[in-house]
Parts: C-alpha cells; sequence; structure tokens
C-alpha cells in the first residue's frame, strides 16, 4: 500500500515553505532561528478509544489526531510549523480499502493542516491486520522564553478559560477547533501567562494538574463555567444546573485553554474580550494546595478533580 | 495505566541536559541554533510485523523502534537529540500486565538512548485491545547545509557501504547497532557525501530509491557485497554463493548506510578506513538510470532492485 499512497500524497500535500525538505527522504529538515524554541508534542489514536472508525469515518478520525495535537501547542502558546503523521491502517478488507481509509484519513487532516499554516512534512505508512492507529507528532516554535508551561501559576492569578465546556463526546470531540489561533494572538498582545493547558481529560482535573505542577491550589466559582449547549441539553428535565455543570466540570475533550494570569491582565483582557471566543474566569489559583469550590453564599468546599482517568 | 507509568518513566528516564523541558507538560521544549538544522523521522512497528512480541519480549521491540529511528537520522548525518515515544499496549492480560509490557519496553530502549545521547523527551501512553504499536519520532540535529540527502548522487561517485549484508532476519533486525557514530565520524572529517540512505528495504531496492531520487543509475559488482556470516549461513549446502548474495542483495533491514561518495573522497576513505565497521566499495553511480550489475568478466546485466516492498 506504501508506494501508490506515497505518490497521491506528494500530489495531495501542499508545498510547505517553512520546510527545508520535506516527505520523500529519510527525514524531514526544519530551519532553526536561535530566537526560537522547538516545541513537540506527540498523540496516540487508536480506533475504539479515540474515535470509532466506522461510525465517523476516516476523515474525521485524521482530522482528530491533528487537531489533538496541534491543541498541545496551543496549550504552550507556540506556532505550528510541521506535522508527522504515522499511521497502522487495516487490511481486513483488503488492500483497496486500505488505500481509501488512508486517502479519506488525509483528506480529513489536511484542511486543518491549511488553517493553521502546519505542513505535513512526513511520517510513516503501514497496513496491518489490527484496528487503525493513527500517530500524530506535531513541532511547532515559540520565541525563547515564552512558552506557556503548567508550572507557572501563582496565588491570586485569575484562571481564565477560553469557550465552552462539557458535552463534548456529542460531537465537539471530533470537531472542535484547536486554540492556535487564540494562542497566537495572546502571545501578539504579549499577555502575561503564567501557566497554561489544554482541557483533554476534563476541566477540573486538567486545571489540577496545573495546581500540581505548580506547586498551589484553585479555588472555582461553579456557577461562573461557561457550559455548553450540549452540556445543557443533558439537563432539561432538570430543575437545576448542577448536573449541567458537572459535565462542565469533568467531560474530556473540550479542547479549551485554562490560563493562569495575573490579575491586571486578567482585568484588561476580560475587558478587551480580545479573541473571537469569550474568555471567562472561572476562579483564581490559591496558596493552599488542592482544588475548591466557592458556593454564591460564600462558603468554601473542596472540589474534587474529575475527568478522564487514563 | 498512564499515571503510575508516568511515575515510573519520571525515575527511570534521566536528565537531557539538551532538552529544555522533557516528559510532564503539554509538550517539550528544546533548544535551537541557527547554525543547525532540525531533523524529524518517524517510524511507527506493529506487534506481528516488525517484530512478534511473544517471541521477543517488549524490550527488544522498544528497543528495535528506537533504533530504525536513529538510523534514520544517521541516513541524514545528523546528531540525535531527542525521541517521542507513544504506545498502545494490548490490556487484554489485564492492567498489570500492560504496565509491565511498557516498562519492558522502556528498560529495551533507554540504554540505546543513552549510548547515542538521545533524550527521551515525550510521547503518549495508552493501552487497548489491540496488538502493541510502538510510534517513535526522533529529532536530531545536523549543520545547516551539511544533511545527506538522497538526491545527490552524481555519475562517477562510488556507492560505499558500511557494514554486512543479507540475513538480517536471524538476529540482527532486532539487535542492530544504528550507524550514528559512523555518520558523525564522516561528519566530523567533513566528508564529502553526496547523497546516502539506510539499508531498511534491501540493499537493492533501496539503492534504487538513491539512483530515483538523484535521476542517475547504479552499477554493481556482486562479487564485492560484503555478506554477513548469517547470510552465507544460509547457503552452506550450494556449490556457489549465488543464494548468499541474493540475500544480501534483497534482504531488508540490514540497517547499514549506503553512502555516494566522488572517487577521490571513496579511495581516502577505502584506505584509511576511519570506522570501526568496515566501508567497502560495492560498484558506482551511472549516468544511466537504472540499476545493472557487472560480472567478473565484464559483462553488464540488468539488476532488479528486490527487497521488501510495503
Amino acid at each position: 500500500m506504501e508506494l501508490p499512497f506515497l505518490h497521491w500524497l506528494r500530489e495531495n500535500i501542499p508545498p510547505a515553505p517553512n520546510v527545508a525538505l520535506g516527505i520523500g527522504d529519510d527525514a524531514a529538515l526544519l530551519n532553526q532561528q536561535s530566537s526560537q524554541q522547538t516545541v513537540v508534542t506527540s498523540d496516540m489514536l487508536m480506533d475504539g478509544t479515540d474515535f470509532i472508525l466506522q461510525d465517523c469515518g476516516a476523515a474525521a478520525a485524521g482530522r482528530k489526531a491533528l487537531a489533538v495535537n496541534l491543541s498541545d501547542l496551543a496549550a504552550m502558546g507556540a506556532k505550528p510549523v510541521a506535522a508527522f503523521v504515522s499511521i497502522a491502517v487495516s487490511k481486513r478488507f483488503g488492500e483497496e480499502a486500505a488505500l481509501t481509509v488512508a486517502k479519506q484519513l488525509f483528506a480529513g487532516l489536511l484542511p486543518l493542516a491549511a488553517e493553521f499554516e502546519c505542513a505535513i512534512a512526513g511520517g510513516d505508512t503501514n497496513s496491518w491486520n489490527g484496528p487503525l492507529v493513527i500517530s500524530v507528532t506535531a513541532i511547532g516554535e515559540v520565541p525563547v522564553g515564552r512558552a506557556w508551561l503548567r508550572s507557572g501559576a501563582q496565588p491570586g492569578d485569575a484562571i481564565l478559560v477560553t469557550g465552552t465546556f462539557g458535552g463534548s463526546i456529542k460531537w465537539k470531540h471530533l470537531d472542535f477547533t484547536p486554540r492556535v489561533r487564540e494562542a497566537l494572538r495572546l502571545q501578539s498582545l504579549a499577555t502575561e501567562v503564567h501557566a497554561a493547558i489544554d482541557v483533554s481529560d476534563g476541566l477540573s482535573l486538567d486545571l489540577s494538574r496545573i495546581c500540581a505542577a505548580s506547586g498551589c491550589g484553585a479555588r472555582v466559582e461553579l456557577e461562573r463555567i461557561p457550559l455548553s449547549l450540549e452540556a445543557v441539553e443533558y439537563c432539561k428535565n432538570e430543575d437545576d444546573f448542577a448536573a449541567a455543570t458537572e459535565h462542565g466540570l469533568s467531560d474530556g475533550e473540550d479542547f479549551e485553554l485554562i490560563l493562569a494570569v495575573p490579575p491586571h491582565e486578567a482585568e484588561r483582557l476580560l475587558r478587551d474580550q480580545p479573541l473571537d471566543i469569550p474568555l471567562t474566569q472561572i476562579g483564581w489559583f490559591t496558596a493552599e494546595p488542592g482544588l475548591t469550590q466557592q458556593l454564591p453564599s460564600g462558603e468554601v468546599l473542596p472540589l474534587q478533580p474529575r475527568g478522564y482517568e487514563h
């Protein structure tokens, strides 16, 4: 399968001006600038775990595999440069069917790559008797010292989030927009971001990871969590939003960003709303470790991090 | 499985001075120098295709997955910097067994990473119901303009090869040494290398790939191909070396280097033998496209590229 597919790839992958050498040699070559750091992230997605191929099709699976990696670059405040896409396609339905799946997979991810100026610069194409596996490594760059780590949150920093949360399983997990544009906009505004993460496993769980890495805690006002329509719809027959909030706090694969931003910077961002999607403050980081929730009455209770535990 | 495994990884992966930020965040950070280019290669290995897990064990599979990527870096003349290892481990025998496989896999690749000063800087850990899949992306660096492409061979260049060929399936495909040291030695000697490739699919097939990329042909003197003991052993009951030569020409996974080197440079290298393993000339590149073999009588016949076609 590899040879005809490589021919197809070469015809369908646009040239990438920022890639010195792309697909077709033993490795790709990327130019470096000493003013930048290379940012590298890898995610592997498997049929039956991260997508159901027969339900969503190979195009959606391919798109998702690239998108989750671009989301990780966004969480570092990095600009995408190139992605490397390795696949193992099932040949249980024959070589022809395997080739079709491979082409659909790339047809699904190439528009996303183009949208975020991420070259497809290499990878590995295989067929086997197992289910579809897609492994993507995305490479980006960020000016030296400007990467957003998980470990820089400080007590008093505002917890800002992009977009809305909950119910991603209905469709968003397959069709989300990685927050690359938002990250780059914040970088271009020289926004002071102390820490960041993308929400892959659940808002509360990923927030707890920033806290663990930063040696601090976080207090959340639950009623401020921006809920997606899909999360709210889960609960249309109920008389309160507790269940919807639970989805917002614990559903995985929202792929929104959580940012730790100092108060003065947060105030400005919340007022100016410089992104095309809402930025919302849901609480603040605390010196005491652990997650807490603050009720409208002012009462403070523990908040158990919940989400998708691998 | 992911969380206990990440703890184990952090305890077992040594710190890497050349990696600004390693495992544990959304992505890794590598420092850049504008005098260098980033070299990136990805290979995915699957149980049942590239190794048989129940025969070889997870340590050998893990080692091979890293080694094939380091071999690609060597084929570019690049120095390893960091590798990203994504795995999908079968949980059909339980979570505990999956964790054991994952640890063995890394125990197998970590010594190789240390030997070639390649940091393990990230990846993705998964368990599922399918067979073991290992996807590695290796990142290296090479001074600008010093990478060895497939496309630079010129008519008249000598075809030099490292090591010996054939019979790799007996053991070498699982335990080969990627020719990183040899590539870096040649780079440090400022050797003029016009083109290079590593032999993953067969000496004649990979040689034909250099020819295709360079727009030239190659003539091989079969009796000069350095055969491995394993290739020769295939044929101990035969009265000639034709069968052994066939193994040398077409067996995959030798992971030796083929180099296109101008004649004056080749003469010096063959005399000085600056590597710890033999460098051998097996022929020369020609202006006429295609592979040919030259018999001891001087007669020239076509040579069909053979090897592992994906």
